[in-house]
């Protein structure tokens, strides 16, 4: 299987990263044709969301996720900032794993669809997303 | 990749909707064996969600996400219709892939599993979805 | 495709159960190169998440769960026990499939990752998960 490990800097601050450019490079480089891309985050604490970017999504997922799961002191995880357990269980809602169908080595998102790298842990300033191509 | 465009009619209301038997006759008329049926959704609006329907679930399902995303000026996404931006957050819960083992040709679902296009944007009244097979 | 059906003891209140080792013995056993590892839960009303385990986030998991999706009469779904209607809704949010990378016969999964069955509902004690993988 074709597979590489980038490193996505989101920062000391929730972020959702747009990783798509990234996705379409390793698929030309991989040599795709028609199969499925896959997205991995090897983290605890993060996620990978597929939504539309730069017209306001991106900061209303981090708001809706501060409602959802309130950075305060309700979680037994205990380690990190505090309420850094509510990082911990963002992966339950938004899944670490994406899996994108890849037609003549193109990804077919829509029109209004990013691959994202979401992660609301402060504490990690750099990641790490595996890009995988299975053939079919 | 053996791998098909649908168009579902979803209406200009929140919807749920069964595409289990689409599935179905795609695998059939691919003459699928084992591996694995993938299910994407090419719209920033919507997702796939396996849920039982057809005794009130899909109901509370559009219900759920009425209090986890509700449709007030909440949000910065600014276009479509009042409340929209939280159509555009629903992806990251409720993603727009899914992927289900094939078995000698048929879904290995359980019981009371059906494979549901979620749709809470009414802007759209039909969604595209992709079905693809993975052979194995 | 190699795949196997598995059952999961996970009690009469709502659990959360690390499957991790069970998946690793299923790719030795099946002599699993590099692919991904496929998980899949046949019920309606149960989810798989990678999370981390042993911390208190499992718990967690089922906290914030209670909140998203409370245990009460608001559901439609009216049967089994009282407030069962929100484990209906469950898959929605924590699907019930994931995919996981395989590389050179191990699963690529970061230092604090396990794969967890989600399971809010009282009424199955026992359930079953499909582990499939895919040579790539």
């Amino acid at each position: 299987m074709q597979s590489e490990v980038i490193t996505v800097r989101t920062g000391s601050s929730p972020a959702v990263r747009d990783i798509t450019g990234e996705v379409e490079r390793f698929l030309r480089e991989a040599g795709a044709d028609s199969g499925l891309a896959h997205v991995f985050v090897p983290h605890a604490t993060a996620g990978v969301a597929l939504i539309e970017t730069g017209a306001g999504s991106d900061d209303d997922l981090l708001t809706a996720l501060d409602d959802v799961l309130p950075t305060d002191g309700r979680w037994r995880h205990r380690h990190g900032s505090p309420g850094h357990g509510r990082d911990h269980v963002l992966p339950a809602f938004v899944a670490p794993h994406a899996s994108i169908p890849v037609i003549d080595g193109r990804l077919a998102l829509g029109t209004w669809q990013s691959v994202c790298l979401v992660d609301t842990n402060g504490d990690n300033p750099t990641r790490q997303v595996r890009l995988s191509f299975l053939p079919a």
